[in-house]
């Protein structure tokens, strides 16, 4: 077996990429001992190589602002830039080079994942995301490798951690929920742009992209149903407490018509749930996902949607695995 | 791409194999579409090809009192017989045949997993076992690969759905102790041997694999400090009951000391946890794990822990992903 290290561009570094970046060198010696070759950091892509940063254990002489060469001189490519572009040309380039890319840009994927799944196979490599979708949650693998051989009827749950807190906050708390907006912008738990959460945007992209690896459809964003919160008034809060209930945003998918060929659902919308079901029981900014299967039944999976180690820990999952595959 | 279809050795015919090979004849344009090759049943090896049985779908002239015959005409090798022998040196022809491996076979995999696994890297095949380890629950999966860049502290959770079955029946249904295991046994939800469940004898085996596969450590059934349930008395119950404790058999291993070099604990026995811990609320046969790392935090998974279907689920899983990387 060679000892020759296998390197790694990294693409962005904010709260994920530092993580990702401290982590290939913190762990350095439990990762070659799981790859079977050392794994080096060759370089971090950024805008502004002079911005001061806390990079931590890593040396700031790997930041670069030349991405496009950082990529060139790499075996694994590791995008966490976040935004469409320069990211979808930065993925091309490397994976028409032969190098296989890892990325946690949702927006990405599920704008341009067919594309770039079809340039990824021509050239023999991998792409993996498994941080797009609900960070830490493994849905991505459990969906695309673990039920490989079974049929998914239908994936639904709490997708986006910060209308999560949100809900919960007025459910728990009883806070209004106008309060519990501000609070969780105040937070920085809102998106930039805080539709993306309320509206229930970033929820739709995260089914579109569950829904095409579960039943390898071409569906988009423009096929969700879809409704968020911010219609929602503390008399819709008062109404469903009264019944014991809890509203959820929930993003589901579901399967209908000819196994072989089915009709998939797509949908995003605040649904009011029975206090004992186990979404209902959700808290915070936590995430869960129940997939149904026609023998393995069904299947629920919960924890952090959101953050940057929680997202590292995603990043670097599907790192060591396409360092384990180019090894071998 | 060739077209040749790829062939499957089945290796017994209980109700997972029955399930497994009626998914391989009644799904094969799904997994054909899935692996980019057509799979067919190479045959299925059982003790009396002459016992009347009810194959479905599938025609009884695949049967074969010959597994050796059969592995070798085969591309990929499915073990479902359970036990050690002769289902051991089969896997092991298959192996040193250079044939991938699959197998359910959780007292195998807890009694010689490092030994084939040696086999499985000098011939460059691999060795799965998803249903080994809580049918469904891609706990397997996850903690051998989602969580490949993560450091795991723990894992801990119920993975025994009998001794579930016979706690939640006294928990929440206030049946007598011993009536509950006598109901459990007369539902057959008991193994043939009753000890092996009652006392967590079967839930050390899948906390031994959990925990090689977690930290890469040789641990073996001996290393697990473990106590069953069958030494409880209806006055244990009443006593959880009256501090509003809920008795749960939990199966668990943590690591402490240098994170690249851990030590690590392994133990089964009966917890008493508070009725709003997510594990005290685990019903009947279900089974739930909760993994912590580093990074990911705390990742709960949920889901039936043994079943026919359930268990074949898993099988299939890691027969197509097998079938997929003899294809690429």
């Amino acid at each position: 077996m060679t000892q020759t290290p296998l390197s790694v561009a990294l693409l962005g570094c904010g709260t994920v990429g530092t993580a990702v970046a401290g982590a290939i060198v913190s762990r350095a010696a439990l990762y070659e001992k799981r790859i079977g070759r050392p794994l080096e950091l060759a370089g971090i892509a950024v805008r502004d190589a002079a911005k001061p940063r806390d990079l931590g254990v890593v040396s700031r002489d790997v930041l670069t602002q030349d991405p496009s060469a950082l990529i060139d001189g790499a075996d694994i490519v590791i995008e966490v830039m976040g935004g469409i572009e320069p990211a979808q040309s930065l993925i091309e380039q490397a994976l028409r080079a032969g190098k296989p890319v890892v990325t946690a840009n949702k927006q990405l994927i599920a704008a341009a994942g067919p594309h770039l799944h079809a340039i990824a196979a021509e050239h023999g490599v991998t792409l993996d995301y498994e941080a797009a979708v609900v960070a830490a949650v493994p849905i991505v693998r459990v969906v695309r490798d673990a039920l490989a051989g079974d049929r998914i009827t239908s994936i639904s749950g709490i997708v986006n951690g910060s209308t999560n807190y949100v809900l919960d906050m007025v459910a728990r708390h009883g806070m209004g929920f106008a309060e519990a907006v501000e609070q969780a912008g105040a937070l920085g738990y809102l998106e930039a742009d805080p539709s993306e959460d309320l509206e229930g945007i970033d929820a739709a992209a995260k089914i579109v992209i569950l829904a095409r690896l579960a039943w390898g459809v071409d569906v988009a964003m423009s096929d969700v149903k879809r409704r968020g919160i911010s219609h929602l008034s503390d008399a819709d809060f008062e109404a469903a407490a009264g019944a014991g209930h809890v509203i959820k945003l929930l993003a589901s998918a579901w399967a209908s018509g000819d196994p072989d060929n089915p009709n998939i659902e797509l949908a995003v919308r605040p649904v009011s749930l029975g206090a004992d079901n186990p979404l209902a029981q959700t808290r915070e900014g936590r995430n869960e996902v129940v997939i149904e299967a026609e023998f393995a039944g069904s299947l629920r999976m919960h924890g952090a949607g959101a953050g940057g180690p929680e997202t590292a820990s995603a990043v670097l999952g599907d790192m060591v695995n396409a360092a384990r595959s180019i090894s071998e």
